[in-house]
């Protein structure tokens, strides 16, 4: 694996950010800053941006602008860090006719989303399930300027389940595509790190876990629980912790998939410091001690937030039953939140004729996702500085990428959203985006995404019947 | 629809033919003829072609070859007339991959079979089901000299049989490709001529098939039973009847699909001129007093031979139970027989392990098929002139294309193949193909197929995953 | 076959009827009377009943009343004759808990199901599938007075149809039941006339039809159109005349399973006395022709008939799209129509949670069924009379049973329903029963039925689980 | 739930038990008697029996036989202790005709169960996954000498597992069996210790546990692994612990349901007593470390032993590819292990047609397995006298019933098999019955099974078709 870094994105001029010289230090003026670290907002305030950080902010009449810097009026919008999404699946169109016609382009579909979600104000990402290769290729094309999208962290396979072709995701699939696809589709998503390792003593899990680190993923996630049982469990307490211990020593951060009680707590005594969707627990909530804990431990989740109507439509209100109360009962004990979507791009076009499921404020629709996540979480009464914070500054930290990410602080990468109206006031204001700024360039959101694939409105290789 | 004619290869010299100029004869010397006819073999025969005809053939005292003629002397070799096959359906690969990946491609895909089966000396075949407009395509690309291959008559879709992805073919694909695919390949075999049609009148139906003559299709074929449920009728006799009286009134032969007493009892009292594999009537063979009638009416079938190696590992057992005995009481009978495999071509990875029945004598594969289909046939006892005529004359005399192929005689099309050992000694000497000859011109079979897609060794497309 | 007679009630007097005697005569007097033979109704009308016959019938200064009879004065209230369904299945409940628990005991549900119908009102019932051997043991034991019932006169199955345990009907079933239990089952319900007879010759089909019209079955029914793919055929033109022929030379009235335009008419052409919801032809209306040629033969049709609310809530609204405009269209054709309901009885206690489909107004509920059915038929705006006509004397001159059956004329069984309400007024006055009378019996109605096997309110066998 | 005792048999004599007054002592007589202590043979031994137990074994010379006291001389004969069994399942038999035929009546399965294998001469089973309420009416009616019958100690759930009609078992049945009853039969299995725990936290998995212990099972069972997805876990660390010691504080032994290395290891770490099928860890062998703890804490092992002809046959091949290496291994460590046949009865008419994996040497067949067992164990080269110890003392040790049972010593119960032939000689001597003796009464085995109900050659309830 080649050696990487969240500075790459260096020289190289990219038509798609504005004509601007990177050269020549920027000026936001005159606007609202909410910079996410809890602090009152600014008003009238200035950031000052240079070789894509931030290298001053505060009030108008604190800040020093210089005298080369370009200077962009924004009165009465409102400055926030750029977004970040603690789980999202860039690749996760599974209609068969996009797992063929794009087999060996799985990267370009990555851009594609890394664009749209881009475009729609966020700046980060962490993929937490997808193709490895295929994201690698993605994320170091956007780190290296080639590629203009949202910045990218991945994990690869979630560690312990099968590929999307297997009776851990997409049953319905086997038997259907040929061997050697269905073989290549599955091994880019495991990587080899699937259920095999379940018959594999701690020990095997955990060389196994060491090697896989080294394959270019940026960070580790692994099945506490299963996916298509959810009650059960993927792997014992020592296998848990031999993959997390293999995670540290490789200085990846590990997160756990965990969906019941007894998996959230295996992954918190296993030392994992980000717990995946940590809000599911069906039947019976997370009880007190197990939050005092987690909150003791500073361990972050992510969690998957649905508006009321969403939930009303759901196939998986079981699942989801106990949502809402985890998130009130996590905050008031002080576990730190993610915001996550669990989202990714779908062909316009269904398998089947879509239901309310399906269309209702769909949350793991990219692009559009994180808006319903901020609606629900303010449908839940949580304070909008908090949702801000859930999906910028507590990203970072949970990661270990808050020395460069996730607030508006001088030295940090300069990720910025300009909206026209408060996000504080309401929650459906996040989507009145004037401007995103990535890496201190402003992002030319009309031109997204370059090259649409199966997102665009109209199939592209419409086979029409020849008369 | 344009109209066209088996002649129309006319002047366009390929590279694909050897470079001798079509503007000169060519006369194959010191050969065993066999010409099909029902004659005995001429031995030390000449047989002299012009303009793609065959213009004089006898034995060697008693033919004049012009003075301008190319000559090849063939001593020790077999002639015998094109091989035709009644039963066809060079688009046939419905693993999911060939289907998204060439979408759009469909008629490649036919010149692809149209060329593996000229390679293996078959010069003509009837499609009986496919995607028509990509039959029509691939046929007229052939037609006109654009591209090498069999040369193609097609039924487009058997009538009243829904698309491929349905019930009636592969209910396993339903549900699993996405709409809008899914609806153009079930368009593209049907012709909109599908099941909705067991639902009207009569006199519905006639008028539906008789706009469906004028859609550039050949000929007709139409289904007297069902094809999941083999037993049950998919048409009433006023509606058979209707169809059959549209394909005549166009000017087209007519067939039925038959699988049971019956359903060929119907077919022939609707005025059909080919019974599709009429050799399959489970549980009870075919009665006496239909045969002699199918023989009175010289109504033609065509048949379906399986060795007994294939039959032993087939998977359909139950349903070839009586072909053999109606083969030979169709024969004592006198009833005209056509040999016909059903096959197409497919890519060599499966989508499951193959078993037996995949592997042994596979009459289906298109390039191999045949020849396990003569085998078949010579197990069964029958004379080795009539299994030659069964693939040759009588597929031509059915079909109504008598007064061009079928057989080596003077003003027919000079489709040859000529054999390095005897087929009437042999059916396993059918393979032992020296020249291919089709419309006077030798085909150079190492160049086929031009463009292999799926039929190639390896999968072309190959998508390694990366490090 | 033991022969039978509908008039073998006989002597013995059953606990179930009143406690009047047979020998003596019963007089109804002051009701009005509506004969069903369509004249009107007649007011202050007087029944003379003796030996279960109608001997006299008429307005009360008309009819003279023997000395000797039993006077029931009827005030106020509407003497109609015995309801009759033209299609029942008084064993139809395919749980596989009733399937295994009475396997050995059919007949004792069908009593079940005769015993639910006559509480209703229904007096006769045409079982046009189940399982012969059990109808008619359950049919011999009320014809002779052992048990209490509706009449019963049964199909047996429907010849060429699988048994329920089948793609035919249940294929869910297979490979769930033991095999041995399996073959029972079916064997019960096509005594050998399945699928298997689609792959005979039309004369093999008429030699087995023509054993099985001995084995004590009432009339015939056969498919003339299939049950899972209702637009093929399940027989040739020539097996259905075989079928019809071979009926009627046994004296049997022959009824085709019709469900399109095509199997519509070719039951008609093969002479079927009977087109059992031939209502029903989904995509296409019944063509005026074949309603002209229908009538011409007085070709009697049974038909389904749902409410607006049932079809709102109907899992087949497909299949009964035409049912409305067909039955309008017959009426003004001048077809004779039959009410049929497709009842059976049901256990209370569903194998999955009950949707819409299974509550609203079901019509294929036994003892209620014909309620709604009279209802949809007021909705569609049919004449009054006519709807009683419909479930009376059409019924009885369909089946060729009007000589004794279907309206109040002397000579008749005295087969009568009392209602409360003018059943003219409001189709759902013949809810409003107030006396059902059989042969000349009054019907202890809270006595039914006499021994709840399925239909209970409560599992019989309830299994409790031992603390 | 009442106190039991092993020694409750006590006074009442029944028919089946061979004449011979309890009261007096019985006297076996120079036979050879192998006790299971691991000691060499006793030629010419001597064991009385008085009060059900055995009161003096040893060389005929050293012994003292009351002058009261029945000789029976078993000259040339061989005497072993009461064969046990570690895992049967007495009523496992989810053919649905027998689910519903007997449910209520399960019971009655089990003791016909119980007299199967004791007629084979297996005295005690240890029920691992039943039907508690019925496997406990079973039980103490062969306690109480009610019935005669193996003796019978009975886990009910494998807690954690759905009952039988659920995805961890039969799913096929789900949706086919009506709603109450498939509850039914569902919560006499799981006695509602089932995946509903998984949700929950372990304290609250201890408290519901402590609550089944009281409901009269013997011992207990979980699943430390899945059972259709064997590599899952189905709890975790400290649900597994709460458990097991939520099992000793109330006296029982506990086991767990193992399938792979990890799951092994956590019950063991757990503290369970005994590992079900820990022989059982596909793709992985158990390693060397685990051995040595498990040698160590002398956890008791049940295994599955097959046949190589067994094994070349079954459905399983991936399942028990380590099942022979792991065995060895655990010999070759220490780990004391119990024969176990997973055994239960059949109805001798199956639901498909059976495949060899269902007839090669059936482990699974009460009555015969334990035989195939001995069989593949002598296969595997496992010396004769430990064999005979894993199937006696060993099981009796496992389960903590050492002090009464497992061996032929002073003091313990008067269990015991005569054989015709010698045992250590070849396992297939087992088979070679003379007398099966179970608490002190010689058993009448002919007169076995008493009552039979599926396991009778012919179906009881044969429903004829009539005529």
């Amino acid at each position: 694996m080649k050696r990487r870094s969240i500075l790459g994105v260096a020289g190289a001029l990219l038509a798609l950010f504005s004509g601007m010289a990177a050269a020549q230090p920027l000026a936001i003026t005159h606007a609202t800053i909410i910079d996410a670290t809890g602090r009152a907002p600014i008003a009238d305030g200035v950031i000052v941006i240079d070789e894509g950080r931030i290298v001053a902010v505060g009030p108008a009449d604190s800040v020093r602008i210089p005298g080369n810097a370009t200077r962009i009026d924004k009165s009465g919008k409102y400055v926030i860090p750029g977004l970040m999404d603690a789980n999202v699946h860039l690749v996760m169109n599974f209609d068969v006719d996009t797992l063929v016609r794009f087999n060996g382009r799985y990267d370009e579909i990555a851009i594609e989303g890394a664009q749209i979600a881009l475009k729609s104000g966020v700046t980060t990402v962490f993929d937490t399930w997808g193709p490895a290769p295929d994201l690698i290729a993605a994320r170091d094309r956007i780190d290296s300027g080639k590629e203009i999208g949202t910045r990218i962290f991945l994990a690869g396979n979630i560690i312990g389940f099968d590929g999307p072709i297997s009776d851990d995701f997409h049953s319905n699939l086997k038997d259907i595509l040929r061997m050697d696809l269905a073989e290549d589709i599955n091994r880019r998503w495991t990587g080899g790190m699937d259920r095999s390792l379940q018959w594999m003593s701690a020990a095997e899990v955990g060389k196994k876990t060491q090697a896989y680190t080294a394959t270019g993923v940026d960070f580790l996630k692994y099945a506490s629980s299963g996916h298509q049982y959810m009650e059960f469990m993927a792997f014992s307490d020592h296998a848990q912790k031999a993959i997390v211990d293999a995670g540290h020593q490789a200085g990846k951060t590990v997160q756990a998939h965990v969906t019941s009680i007894e998996s959230t707590r295996m992954a918190m005594d296993a030392g994992a410091d980000i717990l995946t969707h940590c809000d599911v627990s069906p039947k019976h909530p997370l009880p007190p001690e197990l939050l005092a804990e987690m909150a003791a431990k500073k361990i972050h989740c992510s969690i998957l937030a649905n508006t009321k109507a969403a939930l009303a439509a759901s196939n998986y209100k079981e699942l989801f039953e106990n949502n809402v109360v985890n998130v009130r009962n996590m905050i008031a004990a002080g576990v730190p939140l993610m915001m996550s979507t669990d989202a990714g791009i779908e062909h316009p076009i269904p398998v089947k004729p879509l239901t309310p499921h399906d269309t209702v404020d769909p949350r793991i629709r990219l692009g559009e996702g994180h808006f319903f996540a901020y609606q629900a979480l303010e449908e839940m009464g949580i304070d909008p500085m908090k949702i801000l914070q859930m999906t910028t500054i507590n990203v970072a930290t949970g990661y270990k990428k808050d020395k460069d990410l996730g607030s508006i602080e001088v030295g940090k990468r300069a990720d910025l959203v300009i909206l026209d109206k408060d996000p504080l006031a309401s929650a459906s204001n996040y989507r009145a985006i004037d401007t995103v700024i990535k890496d201190g360039r402003i992002v030319d959101r009309n031109a997204l995404p370059t090259k649409p694939l199966i997102s665009s409105q109209k199939r592209p290789a419409a086979a029409a019947v020849a008369k």
